[in-house]
């Protein structure tokens, strides 16, 4: 194993320790631990001759200037906050891997001057927002939201003057027209690499993502005295459409349905149900693929209540559309799989990374890691060595790649 | 309208003021309103001519003995509690068309002894055990259910004792050879007679009742991360066979099978559901068909579990056989109905009734009225006059019948 690939992990698990509860991974926006992380990570990026700075938002941001090369950069990058109770790979293997990939940058001598910068927020956990890091950087930031305020009260103003910062220069944050695009590393977080025996994939796109919650609403009766056909039972239904939900997801390339919640009411055994409130969460990398699906399910939920004398509500939640990343880059990204004689696998990414917000300003590629089990969000998160070993084979190869487009 | 009628409607109505709680009928087992309804019906009972009493288990008794008939009675009766918030009619009007018919035996000078018993207890709402007036009547009450505590921390004992009663005699309660048999009159707490414009039916027998908890668990995984071949998804396993639970009931006969309750973790949005907690209550009339839906229905859970590669949980709950009602003396009735000029309708009941405990002891049959709406337990529960009125029709010939074969 590389000592590359060992010091990656190694820092990931030493920021793991990092956190605001003893014995679990939590890291919330600008939280004391994150000072020890910043100390940490700028210690390496000193070691490693960058430039280093934190922006009004809190992110940590580290330069790598080639004497002899042009003010292009390249960004990689990935958040350095997490979930409670999280794992120890979430974002901060996105940090760690790009400080070896500049490691290898300089190694090969490449003219290609690199910034890695450490999100300070993605999870949205602290204020309920995510992406608070990459809209600054991203130049989206609303000054509006300073004036969020977390569980204890605390507004994001506040918290980031507390840092040490000042919110009112977080305009400043923002890239401009010297960044060349952005690539974030991220674990899988889910199981698709791992089914198929493979370390890395190239992301093709942040799938679109549709939240509604559906209403199915009957009569609540006595489940011993009301024969079969002259019910009006809501748990029947919402059965019924649950079904429909995974049947036509099943059956649609690409498209994800899940219906994760539903709530019964009186929730008895021996009463008929009055009402089901059931969440539907569908996603695709094609918007028009997804705004179909949403359609279809909906005329089904309607057909199946309208047949059976419940009424139906539906009210939508979240209606976020795909982002696609840029064909360029990561096609550089995929030449550079193929090129380090991995097999190369494109995938969408079910979750939301800060790539989406960069992509508005920047071209962005994003390359996935296999997550062993698809387990993410939680203590048994892992990474393996060989496929960190991978993605420092690719990073070479792609950092040549760029390298060689710019001279 | 008869002033028969609607003297059993009003004195109902009037009952339904003696309640624990203003403004909703609510009166449990022996509390303190029991003592109104006591006064006012014993009232009733000796302006018929009936010796009144109060049994041990709280059960209030009037008999009617003509002078020239024999020691054989006819008990009639049912239930004057009720459960929290209920409508006026469960139980009581039982009781009130009860003395209606002691009225009618006496106007047609029938030589046909008749008890009216008020049961002290049906509905299992202070105790959290049901029929403990008529387990009395029965002698089948179990002396180890005195020390039953409500949710003051009041034994059944001293409840009993702080009615003026001695828990000690409520072997005295038992009726012995005495009886002949009993006949209840009941709303029928569901929606049939009235889906097919009768006033009154027959009840064959209480049905069956099985009762489960199954638990499908899958895995909990990201909704977004996780492709729909790759789940194993709890509430989308459930879904298919809540829906299967359905079919199997509106195909066989008599079969009555209700999912009223599912627990769903973690229920939320965008997790798939790790696991599903739901209830399965099934009702059958004839008790082998009632196991063989249960274990069909066991099969499929299993099928569909193991299919999806779920773990699957089944926990009994309740395996109640079912009672059916005395066949001599629900032809009786049945006759009585057709002799009264309304179309005969026989049906299962679904819900219990103290005959079902009397059938241990003696031939009971049962009388259901129309309950508009299906309405029961709620305070919109509804009795229409016309069919209190057929009610009487149906017990003067029912009364005339009996007597004559006594005689």
């Amino acid at each position: 194993m590389s000592e590359r690939a060992l010091r990656a992990i190694e820092e990931c698990r030493c920021i793991a320790a990092m956190t605001e509860e003893p014995g679990r991974i939590t890291r919330r926006f600008l939280t004391p631990p994150v000072h020890a992380v910043h100390e940490l990570l700028s210690g390496r990026m000193d070691a490693l001759g960058m430039s280093v700075r934190v922006d009004a938002a809190g992110n940590l941001r580290g330069l790598w200037q080639p004497p002899s090369a042009g003010k292009q950069r390249l960004i990689l990058g990935s958040h350095i906050d997490t979930v409670p109770d999280a794992g120890a790979f979430d974002g901060v293997l996105g940090v760690t891997l790009a400080l070896e990939w500049v490691g290898l940058a300089q190694e090969f001598n490449l003219p290609l001057p690199i910034e890695v910068i450490a999100f300070s927020e993605e999870e949205g956990v602290r204020f309920g927002v995510p992406f608070l890091g990459s809209r600054a950087v991203a130049g989206r930031f609303d000054p509006a939201l300073l004036a969020l305020k977390d569980a204890d009260g605390v507004t994001l103003d506040a918290a980031i003057r507390a840092f040490g910062l000042d919110p009112s220069r977080i305009g400043e944050a923002a890239s401009g027209a010297d960044a060349l695009g952005m690539v974030e590393i991220h674990i899988e977080q889910g199981p698709v690499l791992e089914a198929e025996g493979l370390s890395v994939g190239a992301v093709t796109a942040i799938v679109g993502q549709t939240r509604k919650s559906l209403e199915f609403a009957g009569h609540a009766n006595h489940a011993g005295t009301t024969p079969m056909r002259l019910r009006r039972d809501a748990l029947a239904g919402a059965a019924e459409w649950i079904a429909a939900v995974e049947t036509l997801a099943l059956r649609t390339e690409g498209l994800i349905a899940t219906v994760g919640k539903a709530d019964v009411r009186p929730n008895a055994g021996n009463v008929i149900a009055e009402a089901v409130n059931a969440s539907l969460d569908v996603r695709h990398a094609n918007d028009t693929a997804r705004h179909a699906a949403v359609e279809a399910l909906v005329e089904q939920a309607n057909a199946i209540a309208g047949r059976r004398g419940l009424a139906l509500a539906c009210k939508l939640q979240m209606d976020q559309p795909a982002v696609p990343m840029d064909e360029r880059l990561t096609a550089y990204l995929a030449e550079s799989i193929e090129a380090a004689g991995l097999p190369l696998r494109q995938m969408p990414s079910g979750a939301g990374h800060d790539t989406m917000v960069m992509a508005a300003r920047m071209p962005t590629a994003m390359l996935f890691l296999r997550s062993p089990g698809g387990i993410s969000h939680h203590p048994d998160e892992a990474v393996r060595e060989e496929d960190v070993e991978d993605a420092l084979k690719v990073g070479r190869k792609f950092l040549e790649r760029v390298a060689a487009e710019l001279g």
